[in-house]
């Protein structure tokens, strides 16, 4: 294509709200344009390269044997109603009424859709395993919508749905989905870690997320360089360093004045001890109950692992689990918020693992401007349980091996999940098994986020200058710069040099505009095609032009008859 | 793809609420499924064949010179209010809340969002023209959506919207367009009319239909088969035949009594006249004023024509026009309905064209159950003036040339619109000119129904057995039918032609279902796919397959070895 044609509108500033590196340069580079908070056009260059991310994975999920459907973005509230989630789910869910009253929603994701299109058509175990996917526009009313593609409202998932008849089936499907995600990570060359996560409210019993490594990532992730175990902070396993020193004997317990410190480090720091010899005591609402957890001072609590544990490990209900209120707080401790401890609270107390060896430590006094020292449990209160309740961090030994962990920050790409029989059973979607007995067929979920990828893309793959796009999803191949564009054998080798390469099959953009040589080279670097060929008048009086790679410095100077042949070469490599 | 594997769930009862023989057929095949009312399900076949569509359309804009973007579905009310639309469109659009309660739409066409894109991106008449284009999802709240694909509330469509400086460029624009869409329609192999049409809610100054010609279709259209012209009927220019006879001398005005007897059809009936010598007077409400209009007993009257005569021609406002309630007519005529007449009414009356030579007419008498008969305008009541204020028909003289129309229904599978300056002006997106002046662009735009061609195909191309597909959007070229499942010699030459087909590039299925004869032939009648090969033990006795072309009856005996050769000239051949 040629730019004086194209609508590629570069811009030299960066967008007002941009945070993340990504949105600065899609926006400059004239790859997307905010239309409303969260929502994005995609211009002439960035629909080339999200189409190419569509098609990598569409190859990938059709060698795996899913087959291609299209469903509906506008979905009745009927068949929420029937799975649950009409009432489950917050206000992400857009939901509206039609012109006869009718409620309907914009489908964030589709398993009821899916499982109501399958219990229709699907009657025995001989139709199954089946794998259907889409690549659809999504919507989700994020309450804080950011950082460009990475946390919008409305973006492209690509979204798959297994059915299989038994567990054996659905884990095999689910393997496979892995397999395929982790190959589509590597055409994408991606630097990334599949780890195990929360199956938050999509349910399910099994779940991986594919992360693409990268410091402005949302996620937090730790990996064991040892036995290879990945997770999200919230889930990961963590193990407790084996304690082989002399236990402190306990000391007097004292009430210590700490006017108006409230954070562990102002505590801490005004006390004078680390904060690791410091407890945090939070109280959370578990449905109806009110329970506190204590954790390290350099700890951070985790509330899918509290939810968890109280699910499965006590009698409290714990259906949803939140922070108490500033108030609720201080109804319970009878003292402002900061100065909450576990001495004299009249509610349940559960701690993290890492408290069970710990002596002497400083926890609040339930009492304005006051701290208790030399804290003990058993002693000075009671636990009703020890247990893994804190994400894992930098350093944290592994679960799985007792290795430290790395902690590392992502951007949530892909998110497989096992579901199996929970909208099944919900709905009603049972088949026949081998016996003639009617069973919920066992699914599994798997989503990918095909806009939210072109940012990390970038994210991982820029310099100061612009974007470096990977070869295979880089909007166009090879651009050409004709740098004088009043020199006519500049224009004509370029003219020629770009037909060549057109004829070759080569996607390549030819920058005819009539604009100097350092916009020409500066868009060049912004827009990051990977091949530029640099035609100048000086160059020409020896026959040649300067082929650069963008993700490297070197220029080569390569006869104009041999261009052509050195270019496909370099496509090719990729 | 292995039928044994694919998810195709062909049924032998139409759905209950199809009309129309593509909604049963694409139901039957396993290409789609109703979801709720005017909402579809695309199935892997579907799904295949729209991708195909979508990409001829593709290939077609992009050699126009477009560039292809995608804009968002989900629109904020803003923009539609600087248009004018959020308050001139009615219930089809859909519109919400978002979580903060700001008023937003789901997108039926995008000129506001595109406007808005090029007027923050483009500056000068050097950056023109451009035209984008999007493939996407739309959402339409039909009052009565029906015939399957082909009215339904959600839909696929490629929009493009064309940028110009001035008219010369726009008609460029436009024109580069038209063809671009006859040459889609010639891939597609439809019989198709590109016809003159109303702008309709769209606005602008000129438009054409691209009517797929077919007796289901919903729109009417006449053409011309001397000059060409063609148009929807509600557009259509008609001439008045020359009137040569000796014109009837006036006879005497008469009151009859014609007893319940209301329609054009019961009057001429009990009176024993031609529909064609009696009157219709219609009643309309223009903005605030009623008026009359009468037309022939045996013509239509137009409103798009009433509506545009009154604002070019008359004081009379008429932003919106409707028919006047049964309630309003009696109010008006002193009659109940069916017994209105031009004489002694108290509202302006105007006539089409074709009344102005008539004579010794038959008309309402404004009182229950009476007739005029030899009414003569001019005698016995005024008329402000005749123009053409009906629908053309079938045998109506073409308004260019004056042979006679033919008529047509047709299915409006596509729309070109020269919008003018209506968005640019209404949304400020002005740019400067050669001499430096601000102007606002000139705009064009163009869709196409993507998914109500999967149904036009199917209303053109079937028959009592199923689909006929065109080779260029069959969701598989051939498919290859094993016809005894036990017989290893059948199984095995099937699985060799399969797997040669694939190798060569063809589109293939293998149904390896275990079904018999009887019902993989049906299924291959029904789901239509160009190629059948089937193999049985009888032919495989001489090493001879059976291929058969869907669109026709003959059988050809061909070798095993020959028969991927032979198949891929057929495939060739499209």
């Amino acid at each position: 294509m040629r730019l004086s044609k194209m609508f590629m509108p570069t811009r030299k500033e960066d967008p007002a709200d941009a945070e993340v590196v990504s949105h600065k340069l899609l926006v400059r580079g004239g790859y997307i344009r905010m239309l409303t908070r969260g929502i994005y056009d995609f211009l002439p260059l960035g629909w080339r390269s999200v189409r190419k991310i569509e098609q990598i994975i569409r190859e990938e999920m059709d060698r795996a044997g899913a087959q291609e459907v299209h469903l509906p973005a506008v979905q009745p509230a009927e068949l929420w109603k029937e799975s649950g989630r009409w009432d489950e789910y917050g206000p992400e869910l857009l939901r509206f009424k039609d012109r006869k009253g009718s409620d309907f929603c914009l489908g964030p994701t589709h398993e009821e859709v899916i499982t109501d299109l399958i219990r229709g058509d699907i009657a025995s175990y001989k139709d199954l395993p089946v794998n259907l996917y889409q690549i659809q526009t999504k919507f989700r009313d994020e309450p804080r919508p950011r950082f460009g593609l990475m946390r919008g409202r409305e973006f492209i998932m690509k979204d798959a749905y297994s059915f299989d008849i038994d567990e054996e089936g659905a884990n095999k499907s689910y393997e496979e989905m892995f397999e395929t995600y982790k190959r589509i990570c590597e055409r994408l060359g991606f630097d990334y870690a599949a780890v195990e996560a929360d199956t938050g409210n999509i349910g399910g019993s099994k779940s991986h997320e594919f992360q693409v490594l990268a410091d402005t990532g949302e996620d937090e992730i730790v990996s064991c360089p040892e036995c290879g175990y990945a997770a999200n902070v919230e889930k990961a396993e963590i193990r407790l360093p084996e304690y082989d020193g002399e236990k402190f004997p306990p000391q007097d317990l004292e009430l210590v004045e700490t006017p108006g410190k409230k954070t562990i480090d102002e505590v801490s720091g005004f006390l004078n001890i680390a904060p690791m010899r410091c407890l945090k005591t939070l109280i959370f609402n578990c449905d109806d109950t009110a329970v506190a957890v204590l954790v390290r001072g350099d700890h951070d609590a985790n509330e899918i692992k509290i939810r968890g544990f109280l699910k499965e490990h006590t009698d409290i209900s714990c259906e949803e689990i939140n922070l108490a209120s500033d108030a609720q707080v201080t109804e319970i401790t009878g003292a402002p918020v900061g100065f909450a401890g576990p001495i004299d609270l009249d509610i349940p107390v559960f701690a993290d693992l890492a408290v069970e060896e710990m002596t002497n430590y400083t926890v609040g006094a339930n009492d304005a401007d006051k701290h208790y020292v030399n804290v003990n449990h058993g002693r000075d209160f009671e636990v009703e349980a020890f247990a893994d309740l804190r994400r894992a961090q930098n350093a944290d030994l592994c679960g799985r091996c007792g290795a430290p962990f790395e902690g590392h920050r992502g951007i949530e790409i892909g998110h497989v999940f096992y579901l199996g029989t929970k909208y099944s059973e919900a709905m009603d979607a049972k088949i026949q098994d081998e016996n003639g007995q009617m069973k919920p067929m066992i699914m599994g979920c798997y989503g990918i986020g095909v806009t939210r990828i072109l940012a990390a893309v970038v994210e991982q793959n820029h310099d100061d200058n612009g974007i470096i796009w990977p070869m295979a999803i880089a909007p166009y191949q090879v651009t050409v710069l004709p740098l004088q564009m009043r020199n006519d054998e500049v224009v004509e080798t370029g003219e020629k040099l770009y037909e060549e390469l057109r004829a070759a099959g080569i996607e390549v953009t030819l920058d005819d505009r009539d604009a100097g040589v350092g916009q020409k080279f500066k868009d060049a670097d912004l827009v990051g095609i990977p091949v530029r060929i640099a035609i100048g008048s000086r160059g020409l009086k020896d026959g040649n032009v300067e082929i650069k790679l963008r993700s490297e410095s070197d220029i080569q100077d390569i006869s104009v008859d041999e261009a052509v042949e050195y270019v496909k070469g370099l496509v090719q490599k990729g």
